[in-house]
């Protein structure tokens, strides 16, 4: 009987995430029922939502619960099918979460074309990530030509396409990211207009220096100290989508917003969204994304770790910054 | 000669206001250029906008100049005019300042109906703190019949026309206001569905319990722990108009938002405006408000100080909140 590698939620993280809050487990290969489809993952995708859907809080989604296969985007091969939409061989992106084989219905899988893209792509900047970058970039940050975006995390899955999009609608992409590495990559390789440190004991005088004519978009993924440092430098009638808060997840005492009056004075509108609310607006994302990514318009760094057994640490290094853009588990 | 007495600005207040802040003066009544009219006022309007034009920072409107005349709202009679827009004895709304007359362009006045309503009415519930009610409110603050509306300063001029609005939208409308005698005022007089003490050391759980439904649009006016305690009970897709942060504007370390993950999970959208931005949508927001006043579906209370000399000592009290309704300076 071939078996199922599986990693399990174990206990809820107070704080930091730690290794010790997954656990190991077998279980045989599941077998799909009537509409169901059988699935080999090749892909997992990590994602930093991940650490809210540990905690045991109201939110907008279900959350990880304990004892469960840990909840999770993935890409993967279909191995068995009992429902007419989907044959054998066809890659598929759901979300089968941490496990090497899983079955779901027929209809919670998009068909994805690994020859116009790597297969893994589909978790990146063709999915998810891409999607969440066109969504709150384009309806709440709507950048005009020749406006300031800036964006945190920007060598990330969302941000670097964030910032990519931002420069095919004729708007100053200011990128903002964890060391000299990742910035060089996001100004040379990424092309965006300028990318910050906030490492560096400079970064308030830099972001100053990088955006001469203010803020006009901000799109938030971290929070905190940079957020800080953003408000400061919004022209009037700024736009911040607010996608993620990643510096805050693991803080008993998050820093919040100290400087609200900036919000006030510069008339700026701020908005919370999730991706999964804007269902409607996925073909068209999806289409525009296909397009640039195969045409080279937007392009994207992946950190591969290899293996099930490796995906704890990732994500843990992930939610640290310690990743360098997309990042994946390699399962096949 | 008939003299002018003025109240101008001497210094600019780190922290709260003080009565030093000021300085009495007297210089000749004005005569009138071409264009120009000149102007008796009757009542002058303290607003908690004052406090933000006192400090030397970049706002959204010009600050108030040291060494001259304090800037505000007034109401007054037309004494002479040299423009043929204005006649003598028209009733004119204008921003004069602290001062007992004022020339100005005939144009920079608003010409109000004191038989439809007492004079100094169009410097409160359909005036500039009426209208700030219904751009905010309305524009951004959308409510839909039977949700939760909640307003901080309830019984104040703005917060008291949020609410009445939004019960004439068919919201429920619950306010908070400062001790028991405001909240009593704003829900048997206002017909406010409900009303919590901020200052009760059961605040927290007094919100909680006024808004089973949880909260669809916060309208801001205070700031600090009780914006705190809002963002606690905000429903899925809340809005919040970002109006003021009286609480805050004399701190020297404001305390802002600690939850921007309740923004987040719940896709709440904050928009900070200032009501002078929509001068497109005043003559509707004056048709409305003047009509609901007539009607008696707004109803309003004043906090009437005597003289030009206790102009000081009202500003001060009304920000912090000593004041029950409208502020303002009675001049004749």
């Amino acid at each position: 009987m071939t078996m199922n590698k599986r990693v399990l939620l174990k206990s809820r993280p107070k704080g930091w995430v730690s290794e010790a809050d997954f656990e190991f487990s077998e279980a045989p290969v599941p077998e799909p029922s009537e509409g169901q489809v059988l699935v080999r993952n090749h892909w997992l995708s990590l994602d930093p939502y991940m650490r809210g859907r540990m905690n045991d809080t109201k939110s907008y989604a279900a959350k990880a619960e304990l004892g469960e296969v840990m909840l999770g985007g993935t890409v993967g091969e279909v191995l068995e099918t009992r429902d007419p939409s989907l044959k054998k061989g066809d890659f598929v992106v759901g979300a089968l979460g941490w496990q090497q084989y899983g079955v779901a219905p027929a209809k919670s899988f998009r068909v994805i074309d690994t020859k116009a893209a790597p297969a893994q792509a589909y978790l990146g900047a063709i999915g998810m990530p891409g999607v969440t970058a066109w969504i709150g970039l384009l309806t709440i940050g709507e950048p005009k030509p020749g406006e300031t975006v800036v964006v945190s995390a920007a060598s990330g899955a969302v941000g670097s396409v964030v910032g990519q999009i931002a420069k095919l609608k004729g708007a100053h992409a200011v990128g903002i990211a964890g060391g000299p590495a990742k910035c060089a990559y996001v100004v040379e390789e990424l092309k965006f207009d300028a990318c910050v440190d906030y490492k560096s004991p400079s970064f308030v005088q830099d972001l100053e220096a990088a955006t001469p004519k203010g803020i006009d978009v901000y799109f938030e993924n971290v929070g905190g100290a940079v957020l800080e440092a953003v408000s400061r430098r919004f022209n009037f009638f700024a736009r911040m989508p607010l996608c993620g808060l990643v510096s805050q997840y693991n803080e008993v005492n998050p820093e919040g917003v100290r400087n609200l009056h900036a919000f006030l004075a510069n008339r700026v509108k701020l908005q919370g969204f999730i991706v999964s609310d804007r269902l409607d607006l996925w073909p068209q994302a999806l289409k525009d994304l296909g397009s640039w990514v195969s045409s080279g318009k937007i392009k994207y760094r992946e950190s591969i770790a290899q293996g099930l057994e490796n995906a704890p640490k990732a994500l843990i290094g992930m939610l640290k910054g310690e990743n360098f853009g997309k990042q994946l588990v390699k399962l096949v």
